[in-house]
Order: structure tokens, then sequence, then C-alpha cells
């Protein structure tokens, strides 16, 4: 509960309400990032921006979305970090070039950046940002192609790495998923016109009908022809990112060919088989594990209890007393329900354990409140790399599973007993495909990285010491 | 999941951050009013007080408690509704009489106010609100007696209606609820210091030990000295507001001498016994259904699924497009999980119908989403009457119950079938106390007039025509 | 220029767009406080408030005033200080009592409202503010007389010290100034409609026509039947603040008879007949000196210069340095031109010495530019006591000229030479009138107190003391 | 009184508190812009950046400048139109580029913009902002030359037009003006620190001495080493903007070798002995047209009075009535002093007539405070031109100089007479100097191309028709 995803994106063309419909896409997709928001719009003549700093319903009070005229939009939400927050930043990036106008949101996040940008500033190129994202507009503005769409192949065949793109130019919306696909892309439509989305949920508030994913390395251009579907690059193994599955999706989304909330519980599922334990209740950490419990309470037969009480009225800042106050840090989100915990025998489920901090203030907690035994399940396993492909993770030294054993992290979290799921038992659970999904959840088709340390798109050692460049130039 | 209740109030004496700690308690109770929240202090010698509109976090920034100096203080979080919306009804009130600053939190609600305002106004009062509660502060001030205690218990012995009160004065702190009861108050201690809230959820954040419910007609007096307990009212029936349990109070509070979880779950197995149903899964309304399906799901033997997801980034105000989405204003808060509902007989638990508009558009989003049947169930019996003593309800007219029958909501909101929890069954779940809470669900302690029009104080005719004048004065 | 008024007033009645000629009749009084603003209005049925810390401008942004229904309409702007700043002592108060609902306005000062306050909480009123206005609302509370006007008489022979008030009810404006008229008020016309201000450059910004003065003593009735003029009160003799013509007023303005920038450029005449010097260039402390500079440059021959320019640019706040800066807080709002200045010998005239530290900085500034010779002229007598009628002076002891010698004073401010104007000179120059307004600068109808001590509504030794704890009460 | 400035800049390096005082800089400069200001600072490892949209105090609330490190900083205020408003104009602009990172301030405005962004996206640059500043961080990030002075220079080579620039990298600020000097540009001295401001009254406020002007075609470079002065470009006619003098700059400020102020008297003087008229009272539109007015009124003998009275405390919107206010627009700012205006022969002074329709409200306001006659004079020739320089002007079509006589024009705005300055006039007015300032004032040293429409660099067709290019690629 830990991890943050980079960003959602969501795009349409053709409607005669097109910023209030990416509006109301970027609310649905908040879950992907609460930094920023930003909309662009086309009237066929001319791009309208808005952006800035904080949730959607901040950076767009009523009235605001007036000025954002025209008929085909776009929109991004950002993730919130300290370090580069800045609304420089904030996307979508808006540019005008040699073709015209153009603006691009961006999920993901490309490996060879700091690379190409050394190189394109060794050309003549000035930086604005510290997004990667500015990287891929340089690159279309140099390309020979007098044709957009072969000028974006052309300057996404130079990127590596990972990235779902929405493009808003005067007279088309053009969205791209990268080759191995590591991130969710989705296609809609709603009377008549054309949408993309990061997640499906946004396509159900805005009454939109979930067509089909975009294809790992698909480009679909919308226009006032409709759609044209091409596939301009290389195929290449697809690695679709694992960790949606897990924590970052909304459980009501349709993933990778999949429901969400069905991959969780089958999780679930999978780690009761895995990590059985005689126990009186299964307990969530809310919201995230609340459906790994499920299928592992459905499975073990074991009663699934809402043990834990979030409070949802939580906001970024508190004014925290000088007199320190035990497990504050957790307490101001999660309570344990004391009667529902005293003189039981816990399964705890959780989605990941990075650092160990919480989970150990949680388990605390729950023991506070009277739990016998807590035995903590993660639906998962063991985080033990970075994710360089659009999540926001801690650097290796801070996951504790890269370092300690899982008996170590037991004891540090004073878990009576300590599950993860296998590898095996996650691939197996993303696979239970059958009927229309059925071959959706090939494991061979995910990235698991983070778990592993296979990373599909190796880095360099240069790529790696020059990743922390991007967060440091612009404060 | 459409009533508010009034307010949440919270009261700490004898504590070097009182302030901050009354912050925090206001924290946690921000469920029970998000309209206005304020905080005041005093260091022994005077008062201070800092009030305004929004949630606690907006209203306290960083940095804004320091002035707020002193060892004691109180705070109080005031409900949202559109008419009187104004910073001059934000509580705690602070004035200034005969016998120095007195300041005053107020959740409940006054019958005879009215009635009690227009008599001190014949005699030269003026009211600067349209609060009861300075009706309070206006008896106070003209009791003949000259100490505090005697001049609140005069006072009050002139009121009838609900009441749970903390008062600041430049000494002490001085908490009451009323003879029947109504609204809940409970007794705690931090490091030395005393303190008390509306529940005991504001205790847990802040590490304090729950002691005890102030009793019905008990007032407690904390100052230098410690803790004093009178019952200085002549005693009356208890009547404890049973939707407290039902919606209002946090799952984690422990409340009327029990676990507010518990009690929603033997609601939800009771409501199995009386109208089981041959269906694939319980679904909770998220998120005051969830513990009720839970009971029933256990108690039925039906899976229990999260089948609608809620999203918690949704702001007080949106922008809707022009063309009409169906079931916008549920859409955004809810959203069907397709994958769990597709084919299924769902039964839907929530913990009312109010005037059935919700309940339609919820009931129509999940068969749209795929289910096949719907079979809507209901943790209490139908709401027919508004609710006099503290809680924000609708007209008698607007509630669908007090003129539909049960067959007619079920067509209006077209369930495959609806079943409420009879007045009985709801009795029995609230009873069913073992061990140290033994006799605190004793059915007769409790007020139902919501749903069986018993008032336990009734109205006069004068009083029932008076009531709105409170939202009229004042914009 | 240290003196601060405490409030400006106006009303209007009869008007289709009342509240918001109310609200740029307050952009126009913004001199007279700039601390909060508010307006009421009424639709002849009920009142409507709104109120707010800041300026006009900011406490009412664009769509603000739709709320504030009616044709008539009452507003306030009071000054700033920053110890009892508080949105609950904004103006105008709003209470409701046996009669209706009922607004006030209020500049001016009470000088028996502690020993009033007392004797109002000794039988049972309680106090939400710290505002002598509070008391006046009180007494028309309890006033035995039904009658409206009558009860405004009754409570206004109660309290003695300096009031313009402006009261709002559903269905008529009442204005009444006190018998000695210490503050201004005037009345005007509209289009049809009758409307009440402190000042006639109100009536400028709306188009309205200035038509008299509200008589000392006056009680002026705006309602459906038009306008109606009572005399309720004993006479008593007139005593109008001669710091309105020295400092307050807008010059533009016309007030007590007379237009305020003629009686300025007077006083500054009377001055260079007082204290001639031989000097080059005669430069004004800008803006409230620079009438007085042109009366005694056009006497004295010397001429006139713009020799410090004002920066209106200046906000509330500063973000200082830590290194300090020489002249810091005068500089940031007067920069003196060198190039007029450097080699000169200087007559600067201002309108007053309050603690003596500004005028220090300013003469070296100007000496610094490089000016010969600083001759520093004050277009009054010198300040010796505090005012209790409704300015907000320093406590006699921070008075500079309550405690030093004229020489002393020079001394300490570094000027060449120091005059200022005599008793008698600001007594001629106010009473040099002719034509219409022949008789209005009678002398003996001005209160001069704060330049002799003969306060002419003398306060007891307990009045004295009781003056600050309408300072303290509230914070 | 209509025209605009573009902006202000101020650089300062070697002080501990260089963003403190930058921020004091632009303050003292906000008269030039009021729209966004911004402040980048370094440390010697990085740039800081901070921007916003509107005023100095705004933007730079308390606290805000911690984060601006370093004892080197640069800053900017931007104009206000309603068009392109954007925070992504704001300056400094902050890149990063081959050579590290840099950012710029502007004050000016580059003829060639266009073709030049044109040949850059030609080349493959991508623009942000529709600033002709980014045009120069690409020709500088282009450039062949890896020293930064002859990077700058090599790009400054390629521009046309006006261009006042302070650059900050990370070790050094560099400060440039074009070698025409078209806008201002000053040197100071506080404390060891060397700054550079656009004027010097910056200098006044932070306790800076005023050292000499940065000469038409200088380059300031700042660093560890203390202050170089650079002559890069080839030498050309000076051409100093005369309407600095006659509006813009504050009239304390030391500009182009003269006191504004005293310029401005004497062309005031001048006006009088072209245009004398039998007058009373000479009467300035404040403030632009006092120091003129002193001018007029000295050589003619005519008194001097202040006979419009400006309201300082003007917002920047106004709710106004729906029911017309005559001359409304110009009296939210101005109100005649009517006891001083009526019955008078009245000369009136301003700085310029751009429309006529503020000088006709004008006009009309102060005979309808009684005036006889009201003779306008203004204290330079006809605007006939707009200015490409720097300055935000109308189009041509919207200068009623453009098209119409002066006697049209006279007639338009209702004067009794009006008399222009002429342009010999001017340049005698500017070209009177004496002493150190001798010679500073030669009229061929002037660009006066909005009364002559003698451009000094001027402009090729295609150049007049992209200028507005630069208005509308961002909104």
């Amino acid at each position: 509960m830990s991890f943050r995803d980079e960003c959602g994106v969501f795009g349409i063309y053709g409607h005669p309400e097109a910023a209030n419909l990416v509006y109301l896409g970027l609310y649905a997709l908040q879950h992907r990032g609460q930094e920023s928001a930003g909309i662009v719009s086309s009237d066929g003549t001319q791009i309208f921006q808005s952006v800035g700093m904080g949730q959607v319903a901040d950076v767009f009070p009523p009235d605001s979305l007036k000025r954002l005229k025209g008929s085909a939009a776009a929109g991004h939400v950002r993730y919130s970090t300290a370090g580069s927050s800045h609304v420089l930043n904030a996307q979508p990036i808006h540019i005008s070039y040699h073709s015209g106008e153009i603006a691009v949101a961006h999920n993901g996040n490309l490996i060879n950046a700091a690379r190409l940008r050394f190189e394109l500033e060794r050309q003549g190129s000035i930086f604005q940002s510290t997004s990667d994202t500015e990287v891929i507009l340089h690159l279309i503005a140099r390309s020979p192609y007098p044709d957009l769409e072969d000028a974006i192949t052309d300057a996404l065949k130079q990127v590596e790495g990972a990235y779902s793109l929405v493009f808003l130019t005067r007279d088309r919306v053009v969205a791209v998923r990268d080759p191995r696909g590591f991130r969710p892309l989705s296609l809609g439509q709603v009377e008549g016109a054309w949408c993309v989305a990061s997640e499906s949920c946004a396509f159900d508030l805005i009454g939109a009908r979930f067509v089909r994913d975009v294809a790992p390395g698909e480009m679909v251009v919308i226009d006032a022809n409709g759609v044209r579907s091409l596939t301009p690059f290389p195929q290449a193994p697809v690695s679709q990112c694992v960790f949606e599955y897990v924590y970052f999706a909304r459980p009501d989304s349709f993933l990778f060919g999949q429901g969400v909330q069905s991959v969780r519980k089958r999780m679930g599922a999978r780690l009761a088989e895995e990590h059985p334990v005689a126990a009186d209740i299964v307990v969530p950490v809310p919201d995230s594990g609340v459906y790994a419990a499920l299928g592992y309470a459905e499975k073990s037969g074991i009663p699934f209890e809402m043990g834990l009480v979030r409070n949802h009225y939580v906001g970024r800042t508190f004014i925290e007393p000088k007199q320190s106050i035990r497990h504050f840090g957790v307490k101001v989100k999660l309570n344990p329900v004391r009667d529902l915990l005293a003189g039981k025998k816990v399964v705890l489920v959780d989605d990941s354990i990075v650092r160990g901090t919480t989970s150990r203030k949680i388990v605390s907690m729950i023991k506070e409140a009277g739990a016998k035994e807590v035995h903590v399940r993660i639906s998962c396993p063991p985080t033990v790399g970075p994710c360089y492909y659009g999540v926001d993770t801690p650097n290796r030294s801070e996951l504790i599973a890269s370092s300690h054993s899982i008996d170590e992290i037991r004891k540090y979290i004073r878990a009576s007993s300590l599950g993860y799921l296998s590898l095996e038992g996650m691939k197996a659970a993303v696979g239970e495909t059958t009927g229309p999904a059925a071959g959706a959840g090939d494991p061979s088709r995910f990235c698991n990285a983070c778990y592993t340390l296979n990373y599909p798109v190796p880095l360099s050692d240069d790529e790696l010491a020059q990743l922390p460049l991007f967060q440091k130039a612009k404060r």
C-alpha cells in the first residue's frame, strides 16, 4: 500500500462535451495520481490547455471547463512525490513545433530518457521539465517524417521502456501503447465518440462502452474518419505489469483481459492454499487488501471480517502533537475494531510489504486491540526490486525483502507467522482464465521484475546511474 | 445512506496539547459533520476560539492551532445542509455573560427551542444564529443560580429533546448528556487528562483509553480537582438512538455499551433469517452496508462479495455534462464490478431506503452490469417518520415508506424482491448481548421513532410548526 | 498618517440593485476600514447577510451579491487592528428579537458601553462579540416601546459617545447620528431611492446626488412612504470630529458642510503664515499631506513639488530580509525623488506626528537624498490625547506630543525646524466659510479633544479603566 | 494611462539573501507588470524556481522564499492582458541544455521572433510558451560557442528588437541591454553585492547604490570575480524609449541619465508655452499626469490643484450593477473634487490619449462637477502608431490619433480646447540637460516611433503579419 502509480490518461474525439468527459474520466482515474491534473482540448483550430497542482476537483472548479472548447480532448493525472512536485511538470504537455500544436499525456517511464536527452541537448534542444515525456516531443519535432503518425512512430522507436500515450493535435487523437504493453490502455465508445483510458472504470462513469484493450505495440488514430489501428513497431514479448492486478488498478476495472477483482480473489485463494493457518478470522488491510482477503476466506473457510476501519476523511497533512502518539501515522487512516479482534487468531491480508514499517505498526495495533495471534499473508511474492517502468517505488535498499529473509521480516513486523504468495502461485492466479478471457492471463505475458529482478528491458549501468537525474533538475 | 448526523463533539481538560488533541478527535469524528468545524481552548485566564466552514483539515491549516492556547479545549464538527450553511452557525459558540466567558459544543436537537426562544425574545434576548444551542446559553445567563453547574442544570431542566453537550469555561470542562440519552457521549483518559467524545473512535486516534459512556442524565465536571459525576436531572426512560447502530456511528466505535459493528452484523444475520432468498452472492452498498451484509452472508451461507466499488476521491461538487449520463449522481460514488455481478442472483444489503431514488439507481446499475436478479435487503424497518432529536432527515412526505407499501417500494426501485428487518428483529439484534455488555441492548432503552412514530418526547402541534423556523432566520 | 478610522457605513432603500449599490458605496469608503466588510439586505420578507475579513473586493467575489436579495440594504467596512481581528466582530451585526430581524452598521464608539454591558449581563444578556454595537441591539430588544423608532430612541438615550448608525429591518432603513454629531453621515438620492453614507464620495461613485448632512441628533427613517426626519434626542452641543478634516475623510468628500480639500488647503495656508521659512520647495507626505502642502505653497510662494513617491502596490505583508535595510518600514511605501531634493531646503508638510518614529525615518530619508534642510510643518496642533469617539489612536503614553516639547520632538525627528498649526489657526481655517457653507465651520461645533484634552463627553475613571476590556474578550 | 509596459527585471549576485532582495526589487517594479511574478535563485549547484500568476505579494506568501536558496537570484514581473495570461508564460523561464541550467528574465520585444521561431521549429525545436524569450534560449542552446558569454552573444546577434535581459546560471548573473537600448537597465551595488534592475527605484528600496546605467549594447557579467563589462555587439544608433519618460517609469527613478520627474516637469512647462490658455486652475489626471501638470502650472503661473482624487483601493474586478452608472469605468478610479472645480476654467493635464474613450469620460465628469471650461493638455505628441519594442499598445486602428485630426479628437472628448506637446517640444524637454546629465537627453538617442512612425528597427510585412501569432498559440 505504499507504492504509487505514475499516472492516468484519458482521451476522447468527437464529442460535443469532450473536456467535460475527460474531466470525469480523470475523476475515475484519480487513484492513479493526485499531485496534478490537466486537460487539453481542440476545437479544430487551436489547442486549449489547463493544468494545475492538486486533485481534479481542486484544479477544475465550476465553470473552469468553459474555456476548454472543442470536441476533442485529452487529460492526465499525476502521482505525488515531495521532490519534483512542480506545476511545470504537470501534464498534458502542450507545445508547438514545425507542424503545429501537439499535446501529450503519458503513463509510464522511459529508461533511456537520460541518454536521449543528453543527445538532444547536445544537438541544441532545451528542456523545461524533468519529465521524460518531453523527450518524446523533441523526437517528434526532430523526426524527418512529415506525417504525424510516422513522426510519432519514428520518435517512439527510439525510446525504450513503458508508455501508454495519448496525443492531441488540432484534428485528431492518437493513442499508443508500447510494444511490451507495460501499462494498460483501453478503448471505449460513447454516443458515437471514441475514447481511450488507462482503466475501464473511467468508461463506466461517463457511460461509455468498453470496446477492447489497446494492444501492446498498437497505435490507435481517432479523427473525423473514425478509428484506425496501426501496428508500426517491431513485435516484442509482451510484459504487462502484474502489479496493476496486485495493487494499482481499481478493482472494478477490466484490465489486460480480466476483471481486476477476480484476479485478486484468486491470488487470495492461492495464498490460502499455500499458507494455511488455524485462525478465527480473516481481516484485510483496507481498501487494497479486501479482495485477496475475500479469496483467502472463501478458500480457507475462515470467516471474513472488516477488523480494520479506514477513515476516508484523511487529508494530506496533519497537525501532529509534539507528544508522540503510538502508531500515529497508521492510526489516522486505520483503526482496529476492538470488539471483533479481541481474543482472536487473526489472518491479516495485505497486498505488499515495502519497507516493513507500516506493517509493523498495523500488527502492533491489532495486537493491542486484543488479538491473540496475527498471521500476516501477502498476496504476492516478496518485493525485491524497484520498478523502472512507471511505478514509483523506493530504492532497492529500502525494500525490506531485498536484504532480509522472510523470517527476519516476520520478526521485524512482529507477526505470529508470515506468508507470501509464491511466484508460481501468482502466475497461476493470473493465468486461471476461462471463457472469453482464456489466455489473457498467460504468465509469460507479464512483467514481474519487482519480484524476480528479471527486468524485461534491462538497464545499462549508465541508465541506472542517470535515472535519478530526472528527479533532480527542477525544483 | 442519505441521512446526516447533526454533529460530533469532543472535550479535554488537563493536557498540555489540548487543542491539538481536540483537532485529532474531530478528525476521527469527521463522519458526523463536514460543514463546519471549530475549537475553543482555555489557558485558565481566557478563552480562544477558531471556527470555520469546511472539514477539519481545511479549517485548521498547519500552525493554526498555535493561538489556541491552554490545557483545556473543546471542539465541534457540524453537518452540512445547503440552507442554513453559515459560519455564524458554526460551533463551539463562545459568549461572555455575567460570570465570565463560556463556550459550548452541542450534538442533538431541542424540540422546544422555538418556544423558549420566543419567550426569551419576549424578555429582551437577542439571537445571532438559528441554532437551538444559543437558547441554552441564554438560559444559563438568565439563571438565578450563581454556581456554574447549578446554572447549567437550571437551564437544561427547561429544555426538551436531545443534547450531548461539552461546555468550556476558563477553568473547567462540563459534559452533559440528556436524561433520555438520545445521542452518545463517552468518557476517556489519556496521560492523566480526561476527555469526552461523541464516539470512542476519537479516543483511539489520540491514544486515549475508553473509560465508560457518560450516562443518560449525567453531568461530568472536569477541572483541576479531577472528575466529578453529578445526576442533577429527574430520571427519565432512556431512549438511545438506534440509528446510531444502523448507520451513523463508525463501526469501530463502542457505543451505548456495545461495539457498533457487532450490532450491525447481528442485524444482517436476523435479516437473513427473516428474508432468505436463493441467491449467488451478497453485495453491500459500501461503506455503510458492509457489516450487515457480512452478517447476512454468514448466516445465509451465501458468499459475500464487494460487487460495488466506492470512489473515495469524490469531492463536494462536479461539473456535470449537459448531456445526461445515466445514474450519474450515484455513479460518481459507486461503480459495479461487472465481472462479479454478471449472470448472478444478487442480495443487495443497504442500511436504509429514504426517498427511494438512490436505491432505484443502484438496482438499475447492478442490473445493467448483468445481474439476473437483485434482491434488496434493508438492515432496519421501513423509515416512516423524521427524527426530531438530532438527525437531519427529510420531511415525512419525502420518506417513501411513509406512504407506500413495501411492494410499491419494491416496484419503484425495480428490485426482484425487497425485505426490511422487522422491528422485532431489530430489537432482538440490538438486545443479543452477553458478557460485560449484557443488558446494554435492552430494547426498551432505545428510540426507534423513525420506524414506529412512537416519539419518546412528543411534539406539540406548535412545536412541529415552529421547527422549520430555526432553519429560516439566517442565511 | 498612523491613525485609523473605525468604520464606514452605507444604507439604501428602494432600489432594485440595493446590495450592488451598497457594495460600490463601501468601495468608495474603503479608506475608512480594510479589516472586514459586510452587507445585509432585505427583500421585504427576510434579511440576508454576508460578512467577511478583508477588503470589499476580497469579501465579495463576482456573483457573491446574488444571494443578497431585495431593494433595501446596508453595509459596513471596519478598520484593522491585530488584536481583535475576528470575523465575529465584522458588521453589520444581524440578530433576531421579539419584533423580528434587525441589522445594524455602526461608525463611532460608545464610552459607556462597558458599564451598559455589565448591567445587561447582570440582567442575563449574553454577548458574542467585543463590539460596543452589540450593546445597542440588546437595549433595543429590551426596550418597552413596541414601535421600532421609539425602541431605537429609547436605546440610544442610554448610550453615550459617538455613533453614526444605519439600521436595516424587513421593511425600512433607519439612520441615526448622535446628538453631538461626532462622526459624519450624509443623505443622498439616486433614481428615486434614498441612501445614507459616511461620506459623500460614496454617492459620487453610484451616481447619487448629495442632498444634505444628516443633522446631529437626527433620525432619518426611509421606507415605502419615503423619508421622514425625527429629532428624538435632547439637544446637545455639537462636537464634530475635526480630525475628519485633518486626515480621515477623502479630500473629494463634502463633510460637515464643507469640501474636505478646501479646509485642508486653508490649514496649509494658515500654517504658512504661522511658520514661514526660507526654503526652496514644499513637499507633501503623500497622499494625506498633499492638500495642506498645496495651501502652504500657494500662500508662501514656495514651489510645490512631489518629492516623495508613494508605491500603491504595497500589500499587507512583506518578507523582510534578516539583514536590516535602513528605514525599511517607511521605504516600502515612500521613496524620495533624489533629483528634486538634492541640495534643496525642503518644507515637508504632513498631517500629524503620532509616535514620531515614522516622521524621523522620512526626514532621514529626505536628508540622505541630498536635502540641505528639512523643515517639518504639521497641519494641525500637537496630538496630546487619544480619541474615545471612534478613532483608533495609540495610548496617551505613546503620543510623543503628550510628554515632549515641540523642540524635543524636532530633535527626535531630526528636523531643521518644526512647526505645528496652532489651535487658533486650525479653528480659523475650519471657520473661513462663505456663501452657502457660511457658519458650517463655526469652531464651537467641533471636537478637538485630541489637541486640547477638552473631551466633550467626559469619561469617568471607571470608563477609562473599562475601555480596554472590549478589546480583550474575544480572540 | 492605458498603455502597459511589458515587464520589469531584477538580478543580484553575491548576497546571502539574494532571493529576498529580488523579491523587494520586484515589489518596487510592480508598476511594470502585475500579471505574473517569478524568482529563480542559484546556490552554486542548482537553480531553484518559483513563478505564479498575480502580484508579487500574492505569488510569494510568507515563508515562500525559503526554498529559493543561494546567493544569486533573478526575478521578473509581467504585464497583464486577458488573452495569453497563463502561468506557462510567466518568467523567469528556466531550462536545462547541454551546458547545464540557465534561467532568463526579459523586458522588451523581439520583432523577428516569429521568423526565428519558424526557422528553429523547422530544425526540430519545440516551443512551450508564446513568449519570444523562449527563442533566445533555443538560440543559446544551439550556439556552437561553448563559452556562456559567447553563446549569449551569438544568440543575441540573431535577434532584432528590444531586450533588457537578466540571465542566471549556476555560477553567474549576466545582464544584457540591446544595442539600441530600447528598454532601461541599471547597475547597482549593495553591501559588496552587485545588482541590476529595470529602474533605479528598485535599488532605493533595498538600500542599494545606483552605480550607472547598463549601456546600450553592453553585457555585464557578475560572478565570483566581480563585475566585467563586455561590448560584444556591433554599434547601432541608440533609440531609448521616450515613453518611459512620458508615462512608464516611476517618477522617482533615474533613467537614461536623467531623473524621470524632471523630464516630466519640463514637458509640462513646454506644453504651457506651446498651448497657453487663460484658465483658473491646472488639474492633473492622477497619478501619471501630476509632474507634467506641475510643470505646466509653474510655467503658466496658473495654480495647480488636485481636482481629481484617485481611489487606490481599486481591485481588478467589480460587480457592476445592471442599471448603468454614468462614466462608471472611470469613476471607480477617479472622482472629481466638486468644490475645487465648480465654476472654474480648468486645464486638464494627462500623459496621453489612446482610444479617446477615457478622456471623454473624464472631461464629462469634470464638467458635471461644475467646471466652466475644460482645456485638455497632453504632455507628448499624438500617439499614431503602436510600439513593437516592448510596450503593450492597441492596434493602430484603435489609436484615435492615427485617423483623426486634433480638432476631431477635441470634439470627440468634448474638450473646450486640446493641445498636444509638439515633437520638437518633447525633444527639447528631454534634451534640456545640464551638469552631470548633460548630453543624456540628446534627442537623437530616443525612439519616438509611436509619435512619428519612424521605427528605428523596421518590420517587414511578414514580421508585421506574424506578430499576432505569438499571442495566439497558447491559452
